[in-house]
């Protein structure tokens, strides 16, 4: 890892906004709006992650609902791939392959439209935080079951004591910040 | 117009789905996806964006849940200005302004932190899709609770017959794509 990459990391970092009790009481919220709405901080986290997958051969980028959708809007335009959106149950229009799984109180289901990725397909799959890492796991399987290959997911923000690295340890995990 | 401006609109209706009877019956939903997954049609449609902002000196993206992330978060990295969102209630972490608006039946509301555009930045506002204009105004108010200055609001597509081009009159509006 260069000096430039890791100071480039501090940066976004220090930029990230902890907020008290949200969404819940005792939660720490980590708040990265301040790195959108500062044009050089935002260029600065998609870089990171145009750099790493421009020499990859990623054909498809897929996006997980919502904010999954800033970076990976801005990362298919830059690598000139498609966007493929994961999204929350009864969103998306055409006909859709679901996945149940885990929330802490009950389940949520996440849906990929069947022609979302191709066989084959050399994907990247792109969300702003990995956590428990239930959400992303749902959205492998999605892309498991076009029968596509998972060249790597990528999340801004990963908060490491929550194990969701664990959780997908079949894939290759790559974060750009972690606490 | 140019004859290639044209052109290149019309390939992109063209690979725009019809899905009948979504979001409920008797509606036919005018699904972008196949153009999203189609990395030169995408890359396509957000040349349209950037091309027609690089120049107007704009200095900051506001887009609206869920769909304008992804064309706000790539016309924002290319344009090298900060992304600000507007998103359904209960979803942003910091301190928000709201605006309720009204949907078919009921109501809903959207909020902006209060620290997301700042006084007299040029804000262009992006959502993929001008329906009602509804979800547009509510987003248009909140920019302007903060003193910003509203260059212009941009969809890809829009459907002329609900007329929410005559609702937001007061307001300069882009759309790539017109039914």
């Amino acid at each position: 890892m260069s000096t430039s990459f890791k100071s480039a990391m501090e940066r976004l970092k220090c930029s990230i906004r902890d907020v008290p009790d949200f969404p819940k009481k005792g939660i720490v919220f980590k708040d990265i709006t301040p790195i959108l709405t500062n044009g050089q901080l935002f260029r600065l986290a998609v870089t990171i992650f145009t750099e790493r997958y421009q020499r990859k051969s990623v054909e498809r980028i897929v996006a997980i609902d919502a904010r999954g959708f800033i970076f990976g809007g801005a990362l298919a335009h830059h690598l000139g791939v498609g966007l493929t959106l994961v999204r929350k149950k009864g969103k998306l229009p055409y006909k859709s392959n679901s996945i149940e799984y885990g929330l802490e109180y009950g389940q949520g289901t996440l849906e990929m439209h069947i022609d979302g990725v191709e066989k084959n397909q050399r994907v990247v799959i792109i969300d702003d935080l990995l956590a428990t890492g239930g959400t992303a796991e749902a959205a492998a399987k999605l892309v498991e079951l076009s029968g596509a290959e998972i060249v790597e997911m990528a999340f801004l923000v990963e908060l490491g004591f929550l194990k969701g690295r664990e959780r997908l340890e079949k894939y290759p995990i790559f974060s750009a910040i972690s606490y």
